[in-house]
Protein backbone atom coordinates (compact mmCIF):
# COMPACT_ATOMS: atom_id res chain seq x y z
CA UNK A 1 0.00 0.00 0.00
CA UNK A 2 2.96 2.32 0.56
CA UNK A 3 3.76 4.91 -2.44
CA UNK A 4 6.81 3.76 -2.89
CA UNK A 5 6.74 1.08 -4.64
CA UNK A 6 3.13 1.32 -6.19
CA UNK A 7 1.17 -1.06 -8.78
CA UNK A 8 0.93 1.03 -12.20
CA UNK A 9 -2.85 0.30 -11.29
CA UNK A 10 -2.04 2.95 -8.45
CA UNK A 11 0.19 5.39 -9.66
CA UNK A 12 1.91 7.74 -7.07
CA UNK A 13 0.35 11.21 -6.34
CA UNK A 14 2.64 13.51 -5.30
CA UNK A 15 2.64 17.33 -4.59
CA UNK A 16 3.56 17.97 -8.94
CA UNK A 17 0.41 15.84 -9.35
CA UNK A 18 -1.84 17.55 -6.95
CA UNK A 19 -1.26 21.15 -8.29
CA UNK A 20 -1.94 19.86 -11.99
CA UNK A 21 -5.27 18.15 -10.64
CA UNK A 22 -6.03 21.91 -9.22
CA UNK A 23 -5.79 23.32 -12.32
CA UNK A 24 -8.52 20.98 -13.82
CA UNK A 25 -11.31 21.55 -10.77
CA UNK A 26 -12.33 24.92 -11.50
CA UNK A 27 -13.69 25.55 -7.38
CA UNK A 28 -10.36 24.84 -5.86
CA UNK A 29 -9.04 26.62 -8.23
CA UNK A 30 -10.91 29.27 -7.24
CA UNK A 31 -9.88 28.93 -4.13
CA UNK A 32 -6.29 29.46 -4.81
CA UNK A 33 -5.37 26.47 -2.79
CA UNK A 34 -1.51 25.72 -2.74
CA UNK A 35 -0.17 22.12 -2.01
CA UNK A 36 2.79 22.27 0.51
CA UNK A 37 3.15 18.97 0.71
CA UNK A 38 1.87 15.51 -0.39
CA UNK A 39 3.54 12.45 0.35
CA UNK A 40 3.16 9.07 2.12
CA UNK A 41 -0.26 9.70 3.14
CA UNK A 42 0.66 13.49 4.68
CA UNK A 43 -0.58 16.44 2.58
CA UNK A 44 -0.59 20.07 3.87
CA UNK A 45 -2.60 22.63 1.53
CA UNK A 46 -2.49 26.34 2.29
CA UNK A 47 -5.28 29.02 1.45
CA UNK A 48 -5.26 32.60 1.69
CA UNK A 49 -8.00 34.24 2.55
CA UNK A 50 -9.86 37.19 0.32
CA UNK A 51 -12.20 38.75 2.49
CA UNK A 52 -14.44 39.68 -0.65
CA UNK A 53 -15.56 36.33 -1.28
CA UNK A 54 -14.42 33.84 1.24
CA UNK A 55 -15.86 35.20 4.31
CA UNK A 56 -19.13 35.03 6.54
CA UNK A 57 -20.81 38.25 8.10
CA UNK A 58 -17.84 38.60 10.82
CA UNK A 59 -15.19 38.73 7.94
CA UNK A 60 -14.20 35.10 9.22
CA UNK A 61 -13.20 32.15 6.49
CA UNK A 62 -16.54 30.82 5.77
CA UNK A 63 -17.21 27.24 7.23
CA UNK A 64 -18.18 26.18 3.69
CA UNK A 65 -14.34 26.83 3.13
CA UNK A 66 -13.12 25.17 6.37
CA UNK A 67 -15.15 21.96 5.26
CA UNK A 68 -13.76 22.14 2.06
CA UNK A 69 -10.36 22.47 3.13
CA UNK A 70 -10.79 19.27 5.26
CA UNK A 71 -12.61 17.19 2.54
CA UNK A 72 -10.25 18.00 -0.22
CA UNK A 73 -7.05 17.72 2.25
CA UNK A 74 -8.31 13.98 3.49
CA UNK A 75 -9.10 12.68 -0.37
CA UNK A 76 -5.24 13.90 -1.19
CA UNK A 77 -3.69 12.26 1.60
CA UNK A 78 -5.37 9.42 0.61
CA UNK A 79 -4.77 9.33 -2.76
CA UNK A 80 -1.02 10.10 -1.93
CA UNK A 81 -1.61 6.24 -1.18
CA UNK A 82 -3.92 4.60 -2.85
CA UNK A 83 -4.30 6.51 -6.53
CA UNK A 84 -7.64 7.87 -7.52
CA UNK A 85 -10.34 8.56 -5.01
CA UNK A 86 -13.49 9.34 -3.91
CA UNK A 87 -14.53 10.51 -0.73
CA UNK A 88 -17.44 8.31 1.04
CA UNK A 89 -17.76 10.74 4.23
CA UNK A 90 -16.08 12.88 6.41
CA UNK A 91 -17.35 14.67 9.94
CA UNK A 92 -16.13 17.74 11.04
CA UNK A 93 -16.11 19.66 14.17
CA UNK A 94 -15.82 23.36 14.69
CA UNK A 95 -13.51 24.91 17.65
CA UNK A 96 -12.90 28.02 17.25
CA UNK A 97 -13.86 31.04 14.36
CA UNK A 98 -12.14 31.41 11.34
CA UNK A 99 -10.14 34.04 12.09
CA UNK A 100 -7.18 34.59 9.99
CA UNK A 101 -5.56 35.99 7.01
CA UNK A 102 -4.52 32.26 6.01
CA UNK A 103 -5.55 28.86 6.74
CA UNK A 104 -3.89 25.14 6.47
CA UNK A 105 -5.02 21.98 6.40
CA UNK A 106 -2.86 18.73 7.83
CA UNK A 107 -3.87 15.53 6.80
CA UNK A 108 -2.76 12.16 7.82
CA UNK A 109 -3.62 9.18 6.45
CA UNK A 110 -4.05 6.72 10.06
CA UNK A 111 -5.12 3.38 8.10
CA UNK A 112 -4.92 2.50 4.19
CA UNK A 113 -6.76 -0.44 4.14
CA UNK A 114 -8.26 -2.40 0.46
CA UNK A 115 -11.79 -1.11 0.47
CA UNK A 116 -11.23 2.42 2.56
CA UNK A 117 -8.69 4.96 3.75
CA UNK A 118 -9.35 6.78 7.27
CA UNK A 119 -7.88 10.12 7.61
CA UNK A 120 -7.51 12.83 10.35
CA UNK A 121 -7.20 16.45 10.01
CA UNK A 122 -6.24 19.59 11.62
CA UNK A 123 -7.31 22.98 10.41
CA UNK A 124 -4.78 25.58 11.46
CA UNK A 125 -5.73 29.08 11.49
CA UNK A 126 -2.60 31.70 10.52
CA UNK A 127 -2.50 35.23 11.92
CA UNK A 128 0.69 37.44 11.66
CA UNK A 129 3.23 35.05 13.99
CA UNK A 130 0.26 33.19 15.44
CA UNK A 131 -1.19 30.18 14.64
CA UNK A 132 -4.25 28.22 16.00
CA UNK A 133 -6.10 24.53 15.62
CA UNK A 134 -9.73 26.04 14.57
CA UNK A 135 -11.39 22.71 13.15
CA UNK A 136 -10.86 18.92 13.49
CA UNK A 137 -12.11 16.43 11.23
CA UNK A 138 -12.49 12.56 10.33
CA UNK A 139 -12.75 11.29 6.72
CA UNK A 140 -13.55 7.99 4.88
CA UNK A 141 -11.84 7.91 1.52
CA UNK A 142 -12.50 5.22 -0.59
CA UNK A 143 -10.68 3.57 -4.00
CA UNK A 144 -12.22 4.94 -6.86
CA UNK A 145 -10.95 1.54 -8.47
CA UNK A 146 -12.44 -0.56 -6.61
CA UNK A 147 -15.77 1.18 -7.43
CA UNK B 1 -39.17 26.79 21.71
CA UNK B 2 -41.56 27.50 18.55
CA UNK B 3 -40.68 30.12 16.26
CA UNK B 4 -44.33 31.01 15.97
CA UNK B 5 -44.45 32.71 19.82
CA UNK B 6 -40.72 33.98 20.01
CA UNK B 7 -39.05 35.04 23.10
CA UNK B 8 -37.54 38.89 22.42
CA UNK B 9 -34.09 36.33 23.35
CA UNK B 10 -34.85 33.81 20.23
CA UNK B 11 -35.64 36.53 17.49
CA UNK B 12 -37.59 35.07 14.24
CA UNK B 13 -35.48 33.87 11.72
CA UNK B 14 -37.03 33.38 8.56
CA UNK B 15 -36.89 33.55 4.62
CA UNK B 16 -36.97 37.19 4.73
CA UNK B 17 -34.52 37.44 7.32
CA UNK B 18 -32.03 34.81 5.59
CA UNK B 19 -31.92 36.50 2.46
CA UNK B 20 -30.57 39.59 4.57
CA UNK B 21 -28.18 37.53 5.91
CA UNK B 22 -26.97 36.28 2.88
CA UNK B 23 -26.40 39.59 1.38
CA UNK B 24 -23.57 40.38 4.16
CA UNK B 25 -21.68 37.00 3.82
CA UNK B 26 -19.27 37.68 1.24
CA UNK B 27 -19.31 33.73 0.06
CA UNK B 28 -22.76 32.88 0.54
CA UNK B 29 -23.51 35.50 -1.86
CA UNK B 30 -20.53 34.30 -4.27
CA UNK B 31 -22.77 31.07 -4.73
CA UNK B 32 -26.18 32.58 -5.31
CA UNK B 33 -27.75 30.41 -3.17
CA UNK B 34 -31.74 31.25 -2.56
CA UNK B 35 -33.60 30.45 0.22
CA UNK B 36 -37.08 29.00 -1.00
CA UNK B 37 -38.27 27.52 2.59
CA UNK B 38 -37.34 28.75 6.08
CA UNK B 39 -39.89 28.11 8.97
CA UNK B 40 -40.72 26.18 11.65
CA UNK B 41 -37.88 24.04 11.34
CA UNK B 42 -37.56 23.57 7.79
CA UNK B 43 -35.28 24.87 5.38
CA UNK B 44 -34.80 24.38 1.77
CA UNK B 45 -32.16 26.17 -0.35
CA UNK B 46 -31.38 26.01 -3.72
CA UNK B 47 -27.97 26.48 -5.92
CA UNK B 48 -27.64 26.63 -9.39
CA UNK B 49 -24.23 25.30 -10.72
CA UNK B 50 -21.57 27.36 -12.28
CA UNK B 51 -19.64 25.25 -14.59
CA UNK B 52 -16.70 27.36 -14.89
CA UNK B 53 -15.78 27.91 -11.05
CA UNK B 54 -18.29 25.61 -8.89
CA UNK B 55 -16.80 21.91 -10.45
CA UNK B 56 -14.56 19.35 -9.72
CA UNK B 57 -12.14 17.68 -12.80
CA UNK B 58 -15.31 16.26 -14.69
CA UNK B 59 -17.98 18.79 -14.47
CA UNK B 60 -19.55 18.06 -11.60
CA UNK B 61 -20.50 20.00 -8.30
CA UNK B 62 -17.64 20.13 -6.54
CA UNK B 63 -17.47 17.89 -2.80
CA UNK B 64 -16.54 21.42 -1.27
CA UNK B 65 -20.06 23.23 -2.10
CA UNK B 66 -21.64 20.01 -1.23
CA UNK B 67 -20.66 20.11 2.46
CA UNK B 68 -21.09 24.08 2.28
CA UNK B 69 -24.91 23.20 1.50
CA UNK B 70 -25.38 20.81 4.05
CA UNK B 71 -23.67 22.88 6.89
CA UNK B 72 -25.91 25.91 5.73
CA UNK B 73 -29.12 24.55 5.26
CA UNK B 74 -28.67 23.00 8.95
CA UNK B 75 -27.57 26.14 10.76
CA UNK B 76 -30.41 27.79 8.92
CA UNK B 77 -33.29 25.45 9.74
CA UNK B 78 -31.74 25.71 13.18
CA UNK B 79 -31.98 29.65 13.23
CA UNK B 80 -35.44 29.18 12.54
CA UNK B 81 -36.01 27.56 15.67
CA UNK B 82 -33.64 29.48 18.11
CA UNK B 83 -32.36 32.64 16.66
CA UNK B 84 -28.45 33.04 16.16
CA UNK B 85 -26.84 30.01 16.21
CA UNK B 86 -23.15 28.30 15.62
CA UNK B 87 -22.28 25.18 14.20
CA UNK B 88 -20.43 22.58 16.20
CA UNK B 89 -19.80 19.97 13.76
CA UNK B 90 -21.43 17.80 10.88
CA UNK B 91 -21.03 14.57 8.89
CA UNK B 92 -21.65 14.16 5.62
CA UNK B 93 -21.73 11.13 3.50
CA UNK B 94 -21.60 11.59 -0.20
CA UNK B 95 -24.08 9.01 -2.28
CA UNK B 96 -23.99 9.58 -5.54
CA UNK B 97 -21.52 12.29 -7.78
CA UNK B 98 -23.05 15.76 -7.96
CA UNK B 99 -24.42 15.57 -10.94
CA UNK B 100 -26.71 18.37 -11.91
CA UNK B 101 -27.84 21.74 -13.51
CA UNK B 102 -28.83 23.00 -9.25
CA UNK B 103 -28.85 21.65 -5.76
CA UNK B 104 -31.18 21.96 -3.13
CA UNK B 105 -30.79 21.20 0.18
CA UNK B 106 -33.78 20.53 2.46
CA UNK B 107 -32.89 20.35 6.64
CA UNK B 108 -35.45 19.51 9.04
CA UNK B 109 -34.60 20.18 12.78
CA UNK B 110 -34.77 17.03 14.57
CA UNK B 111 -34.12 17.95 17.85
CA UNK B 112 -34.20 21.67 18.95
CA UNK B 113 -33.04 21.67 22.76
CA UNK B 114 -31.81 24.82 25.39
CA UNK B 115 -28.02 23.90 24.29
CA UNK B 116 -28.40 22.08 20.92
CA UNK B 117 -30.15 22.09 17.88
CA UNK B 118 -29.72 18.48 15.98
CA UNK B 119 -30.71 18.96 12.12
CA UNK B 120 -30.75 16.66 9.34
CA UNK B 121 -30.01 17.14 5.98
CA UNK B 122 -31.05 15.97 1.82
CA UNK B 123 -29.04 17.22 -0.95
CA UNK B 124 -30.55 17.39 -4.34
CA UNK B 125 -29.79 17.23 -7.78
CA UNK B 126 -31.86 18.63 -10.51
CA UNK B 127 -30.94 17.36 -13.87
CA UNK B 128 -33.72 18.55 -16.21
CA UNK B 129 -37.08 16.72 -15.39
CA UNK B 130 -35.16 14.57 -13.00
CA UNK B 131 -34.17 14.67 -9.07
CA UNK B 132 -31.84 12.28 -6.94
CA UNK B 133 -30.54 12.17 -3.50
CA UNK B 134 -26.55 12.86 -3.55
CA UNK B 135 -25.37 13.20 -0.12
CA UNK B 136 -26.86 12.70 3.52
CA UNK B 137 -26.15 14.89 6.79
CA UNK B 138 -26.64 15.15 10.29
CA UNK B 139 -25.62 18.57 11.84
CA UNK B 140 -25.15 19.93 15.54
CA UNK B 141 -25.54 23.17 16.30
CA UNK B 142 -25.54 25.42 19.07
CA UNK B 143 -27.76 28.23 20.28
CA UNK B 144 -25.20 31.34 19.96
CA UNK B 145 -26.60 33.16 22.98
CA UNK B 146 -25.53 30.61 25.35
CA UNK B 147 -21.16 30.81 24.10
CA UNK C 1 -28.80 -4.80 -5.70
CA UNK C 2 -32.53 -5.29 -4.50
CA UNK C 3 -32.72 -8.22 -2.10
CA UNK C 4 -36.05 -9.56 -4.53
CA UNK C 5 -33.75 -11.30 -6.27
CA UNK C 6 -30.30 -11.65 -4.99
CA UNK C 7 -27.79 -13.02 -7.02
CA UNK C 8 -25.75 -16.13 -5.37
CA UNK C 9 -22.77 -13.99 -4.16
CA UNK C 10 -25.27 -11.57 -2.23
CA UNK C 11 -27.63 -14.12 -0.07
CA UNK C 12 -30.71 -12.69 1.66
CA UNK C 13 -30.59 -11.68 5.01
CA UNK C 14 -33.80 -11.66 6.54
CA UNK C 15 -35.39 -11.39 10.13
CA UNK C 16 -35.12 -15.70 10.28
CA UNK C 17 -31.14 -15.02 9.32
CA UNK C 18 -30.72 -12.22 11.76
CA UNK C 19 -32.27 -14.17 14.83
CA UNK C 20 -29.29 -17.07 13.79
CA UNK C 21 -26.53 -14.88 13.73
CA UNK C 22 -27.31 -13.59 17.20
CA UNK C 23 -27.26 -16.36 18.64
CA UNK C 24 -23.79 -16.98 17.59
CA UNK C 25 -22.87 -13.34 17.97
CA UNK C 26 -22.02 -13.60 22.24
CA UNK C 27 -22.37 -9.90 23.20
CA UNK C 28 -25.73 -9.34 20.87
CA UNK C 29 -27.20 -12.66 22.76
CA UNK C 30 -26.23 -10.95 25.95
CA UNK C 31 -28.59 -8.00 25.37
CA UNK C 32 -31.91 -10.21 24.67
CA UNK C 33 -31.77 -8.03 21.47
CA UNK C 34 -34.96 -8.75 19.08
CA UNK C 35 -35.54 -8.33 15.05
CA UNK C 36 -38.84 -7.10 14.72
CA UNK C 37 -38.41 -6.92 11.26
CA UNK C 38 -35.71 -7.10 8.82
CA UNK C 39 -36.34 -6.65 4.43
CA UNK C 40 -35.66 -4.37 1.52
CA UNK C 41 -33.31 -2.26 3.31
CA UNK C 42 -35.29 -1.74 6.96
CA UNK C 43 -34.89 -3.24 10.25
CA UNK C 44 -36.24 -2.81 13.64
CA UNK C 45 -34.89 -4.41 16.35
CA UNK C 46 -35.89 -3.74 20.24
CA UNK C 47 -33.98 -4.02 23.58
CA UNK C 48 -36.05 -4.31 26.95
CA UNK C 49 -34.03 -3.14 29.27
CA UNK C 50 -32.44 -4.83 32.05
CA UNK C 51 -32.31 -2.02 34.96
CA UNK C 52 -29.23 -4.10 37.18
CA UNK C 53 -26.78 -4.13 34.10
CA UNK C 54 -27.44 -2.11 31.20
CA UNK C 55 -28.21 1.26 32.93
CA UNK C 56 -26.06 4.28 33.67
CA UNK C 57 -26.11 6.16 37.17
CA UNK C 58 -29.31 7.43 36.57
CA UNK C 59 -31.22 4.04 35.56
CA UNK C 60 -31.61 5.16 32.49
CA UNK C 61 -30.41 3.33 29.30
CA UNK C 62 -26.50 3.56 29.23
CA UNK C 63 -24.93 5.59 25.92
CA UNK C 64 -22.71 2.01 24.94
CA UNK C 65 -26.06 0.38 24.39
CA UNK C 66 -27.67 3.30 22.52
CA UNK C 67 -24.52 3.05 20.25
CA UNK C 68 -25.04 -1.09 19.90
CA UNK C 69 -28.56 -0.46 18.98
CA UNK C 70 -27.50 1.93 16.08
CA UNK C 71 -24.53 0.49 14.70
CA UNK C 72 -25.93 -2.75 15.04
CA UNK C 73 -29.46 -2.30 13.13
CA UNK C 74 -27.50 -0.06 10.50
CA UNK C 75 -25.29 -3.27 9.86
CA UNK C 76 -28.22 -5.62 9.80
CA UNK C 77 -30.13 -3.23 7.19
CA UNK C 78 -27.45 -3.32 5.39
CA UNK C 79 -26.90 -6.75 5.25
CA UNK C 80 -30.66 -7.08 4.02
CA UNK C 81 -28.90 -5.55 0.49
CA UNK C 82 -26.05 -6.84 -0.15
CA UNK C 83 -25.11 -10.19 2.26
CA UNK C 84 -22.38 -10.34 4.55
CA UNK C 85 -21.03 -6.81 5.92
CA UNK C 86 -18.90 -5.06 8.21
CA UNK C 87 -19.38 -1.30 9.26
CA UNK C 88 -16.57 1.70 8.59
CA UNK C 89 -18.28 4.50 10.82
CA UNK C 90 -21.01 5.87 11.90
CA UNK C 91 -22.20 8.85 13.41
CA UNK C 92 -24.09 9.21 16.81
CA UNK C 93 -26.24 12.03 18.11
CA UNK C 94 -27.95 11.77 21.53
CA UNK C 95 -31.18 13.89 21.95
CA UNK C 96 -32.31 12.60 24.98
CA UNK C 97 -31.51 10.65 27.75
CA UNK C 98 -32.76 6.85 27.52
CA UNK C 99 -35.28 6.89 29.95
CA UNK C 100 -37.66 3.73 28.99
CA UNK C 101 -38.86 0.28 29.58
CA UNK C 102 -37.55 -0.66 26.33
CA UNK C 103 -35.89 0.90 22.89
CA UNK C 104 -35.82 0.43 19.72
CA UNK C 105 -33.90 0.99 16.26
CA UNK C 106 -35.36 2.05 13.13
CA UNK C 107 -32.37 0.99 10.44
CA UNK C 108 -33.47 2.07 6.98
CA UNK C 109 -30.99 1.84 3.78
CA UNK C 110 -30.51 5.55 1.97
CA UNK C 111 -28.55 4.17 -0.74
CA UNK C 112 -26.36 0.90 -1.53
CA UNK C 113 -23.93 1.02 -3.56
CA UNK C 114 -21.35 -1.64 -4.73
CA UNK C 115 -18.71 0.15 -2.63
CA UNK C 116 -21.03 1.51 0.53
CA UNK C 117 -24.09 1.36 2.05
CA UNK C 118 -25.55 4.56 3.60
CA UNK C 119 -27.84 3.79 6.56
CA UNK C 120 -30.45 6.08 8.97
CA UNK C 121 -31.35 5.16 12.35
CA UNK C 122 -33.66 6.44 14.76
CA UNK C 123 -33.40 5.35 18.26
CA UNK C 124 -36.86 5.31 20.27
CA UNK C 125 -37.50 5.02 23.83
CA UNK C 126 -40.65 3.25 24.97
CA UNK C 127 -42.35 3.78 28.40
CA UNK C 128 -45.57 2.44 28.83
CA UNK C 129 -47.58 4.08 26.44
CA UNK C 130 -45.67 6.33 25.23
CA UNK C 131 -42.46 7.13 22.70
CA UNK C 132 -39.89 9.15 22.26
CA UNK C 133 -37.17 9.51 19.77
CA UNK C 134 -34.11 9.60 21.68
CA UNK C 135 -30.71 9.33 19.00
CA UNK C 136 -30.32 9.29 15.72
CA UNK C 137 -27.26 8.02 13.46
CA UNK C 138 -26.24 7.90 10.10
CA UNK C 139 -23.77 4.66 8.78
CA UNK C 140 -21.61 3.57 6.35
CA UNK C 141 -21.50 0.07 5.36
CA UNK C 142 -19.12 -2.07 3.07
CA UNK C 143 -19.63 -5.08 1.48
CA UNK C 144 -17.73 -7.78 3.00
CA UNK C 145 -17.10 -9.34 -0.06
CA UNK C 146 -15.15 -6.44 -1.41
CA UNK C 147 -12.66 -6.40 1.31
CA UNK D 1 -10.78 26.03 32.45
CA UNK D 2 -7.83 24.03 34.00
CA UNK D 3 -8.37 20.99 36.12
CA UNK D 4 -5.80 22.36 37.96
CA UNK D 5 -7.56 25.27 39.62
CA UNK D 6 -11.10 24.76 39.24
CA UNK D 7 -13.89 26.57 40.24
CA UNK D 8 -16.38 25.32 43.09
CA UNK D 9 -18.48 24.60 39.55
CA UNK D 10 -16.25 22.60 37.79
CA UNK D 11 -15.31 19.70 40.87
CA UNK D 12 -12.06 18.10 39.47
CA UNK D 13 -12.50 14.84 37.82
CA UNK D 14 -9.97 12.29 38.15
CA UNK D 15 -9.24 8.68 38.44
CA UNK D 16 -10.38 7.74 41.91
CA UNK D 17 -13.63 9.91 41.31
CA UNK D 18 -14.37 7.86 38.04
CA UNK D 19 -13.64 4.69 39.65
CA UNK D 20 -16.50 5.45 42.18
CA UNK D 21 -18.42 6.56 39.13
CA UNK D 22 -18.27 3.36 37.33
CA UNK D 23 -19.65 1.84 40.74
CA UNK D 24 -22.67 3.30 40.19
CA UNK D 25 -23.33 2.89 36.50
CA UNK D 26 -24.52 -0.86 36.05
CA UNK D 27 -23.18 -1.07 32.33
CA UNK D 28 -19.60 0.48 32.56
CA UNK D 29 -19.28 -2.66 35.64
CA UNK D 30 -20.34 -5.36 33.79
CA UNK D 31 -17.72 -4.27 31.31
CA UNK D 32 -15.08 -4.72 34.11
CA UNK D 33 -13.17 -0.96 32.96
CA UNK D 34 -10.01 0.16 33.95
CA UNK D 35 -9.11 3.90 34.43
CA UNK D 36 -5.60 3.85 33.82
CA UNK D 37 -5.15 7.66 33.56
CA UNK D 38 -7.51 10.66 33.73
CA UNK D 39 -6.24 13.73 34.13
CA UNK D 40 -5.90 17.56 32.84
CA UNK D 41 -7.86 16.55 29.67
CA UNK D 42 -6.53 12.83 29.22
CA UNK D 43 -8.11 9.15 29.83
CA UNK D 44 -7.22 5.69 29.31
CA UNK D 45 -9.28 3.15 30.15
CA UNK D 46 -8.75 -0.51 29.56
CA UNK D 47 -11.09 -3.49 28.92
CA UNK D 48 -10.15 -7.30 29.07
CA UNK D 49 -12.33 -9.18 26.76
CA UNK D 50 -14.60 -11.91 28.42
CA UNK D 51 -14.92 -14.13 25.31
CA UNK D 52 -18.41 -15.64 26.14
CA UNK D 53 -20.11 -12.51 26.45
CA UNK D 54 -18.33 -9.20 25.17
CA UNK D 55 -17.69 -11.20 21.07
CA UNK D 56 -19.22 -11.47 17.60
CA UNK D 57 -19.29 -14.56 15.70
CA UNK D 58 -15.71 -14.48 15.07
CA UNK D 59 -14.65 -14.52 18.79
CA UNK D 60 -13.51 -10.92 18.26
CA UNK D 61 -14.69 -7.75 20.35
CA UNK D 62 -17.98 -7.11 19.44
CA UNK D 63 -18.58 -3.56 17.41
CA UNK D 64 -20.57 -1.90 20.45
CA UNK D 65 -18.16 -2.25 22.79
CA UNK D 66 -15.52 -0.25 20.81
CA UNK D 67 -18.06 2.13 20.26
CA UNK D 68 -18.47 1.92 24.17
CA UNK D 69 -14.80 2.16 24.78
CA UNK D 70 -14.86 5.27 22.60
CA UNK D 71 -17.85 6.94 23.70
CA UNK D 72 -16.80 6.74 27.53
CA UNK D 73 -13.59 7.78 27.38
CA UNK D 74 -14.59 10.90 25.34
CA UNK D 75 -16.65 12.12 28.30
CA UNK D 76 -14.58 10.78 31.03
CA UNK D 77 -11.67 13.10 29.57
CA UNK D 78 -13.78 16.13 29.30
CA UNK D 79 -15.41 15.51 32.80
CA UNK D 80 -11.48 15.96 33.85
CA UNK D 81 -11.65 19.68 32.53
CA UNK D 82 -15.20 20.89 32.87
CA UNK D 83 -16.53 18.22 35.36
CA UNK D 84 -19.91 16.85 34.99
CA UNK D 85 -21.12 16.30 31.20
CA UNK D 86 -23.09 14.48 28.81
CA UNK D 87 -21.90 13.05 25.57
CA UNK D 88 -23.80 15.27 22.52
CA UNK D 89 -22.39 13.09 19.64
CA UNK D 90 -19.58 10.96 18.00
CA UNK D 91 -18.12 9.64 15.03
CA UNK D 92 -16.42 6.44 15.33
CA UNK D 93 -14.15 4.75 11.99
CA UNK D 94 -13.54 1.07 12.59
CA UNK D 95 -10.01 0.37 10.93
CA UNK D 96 -9.70 -2.93 12.18
CA UNK D 97 -11.77 -6.33 13.61
CA UNK D 98 -11.46 -6.30 17.43
CA UNK D 99 -8.56 -8.89 17.78
CA UNK D 100 -7.29 -9.05 21.09
CA UNK D 101 -7.06 -10.00 24.71
CA UNK D 102 -7.63 -6.88 25.97
CA UNK D 103 -8.57 -3.47 24.68
CA UNK D 104 -7.45 0.51 25.52
CA UNK D 105 -9.38 3.78 24.84
CA UNK D 106 -6.88 6.58 24.78
CA UNK D 107 -8.85 10.27 24.82
CA UNK D 108 -7.71 12.91 24.70
CA UNK D 109 -9.59 16.83 25.08
CA UNK D 110 -8.75 18.87 21.85
CA UNK D 111 -10.24 22.22 23.17
CA UNK D 112 -12.58 22.53 26.07
CA UNK D 113 -14.60 25.98 25.62
CA UNK D 114 -17.27 27.35 27.55
CA UNK D 115 -20.65 25.62 25.67
CA UNK D 116 -18.76 21.96 24.22
CA UNK D 117 -15.76 20.03 24.46
CA UNK D 118 -13.60 18.47 21.34
CA UNK D 119 -12.29 14.98 22.08
CA UNK D 120 -10.28 12.33 19.90
CA UNK D 121 -10.12 8.94 21.18
CA UNK D 122 -7.87 6.11 19.97
CA UNK D 123 -9.00 2.35 20.51
CA UNK D 124 -6.14 0.24 21.02
CA UNK D 125 -5.94 -3.57 20.63
CA UNK D 126 -3.42 -5.64 22.84
CA UNK D 127 -2.85 -8.98 21.70
CA UNK D 128 0.63 -10.64 23.56
CA UNK D 129 3.29 -8.17 23.36
CA UNK D 130 1.56 -6.18 20.51
CA UNK D 131 -0.67 -3.46 19.96
CA UNK D 132 -2.84 -2.37 17.09
CA UNK D 133 -4.70 1.13 16.68
CA UNK D 134 -8.75 -0.56 15.38
CA UNK D 135 -10.66 2.21 15.72
CA UNK D 136 -10.55 5.91 16.04
CA UNK D 137 -13.22 8.68 17.16
CA UNK D 138 -13.85 12.43 17.67
CA UNK D 139 -16.78 13.31 19.98
CA UNK D 140 -18.77 16.46 21.09
CA UNK D 141 -19.01 16.69 24.58
CA UNK D 142 -21.40 19.33 26.62
CA UNK D 143 -21.20 20.47 30.22
CA UNK D 144 -24.03 19.08 32.06
CA UNK D 145 -24.15 22.64 34.18
CA UNK D 146 -25.34 23.78 30.94
CA UNK D 147 -27.92 22.19 30.05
Amino acid sequence: MSSSSPSPETPVVNAEVLREVIKVQPFTRWTGLEILKAEDGEVITRLELRKDDMTQHHGFLHGGLVGFLADNAAAYAAATRVGDVVTSQFTLNFLSPGVGDAFRAHAQVVKAGQRQVVVRVDIIAEQEADEKLIAIAQATILPAGER
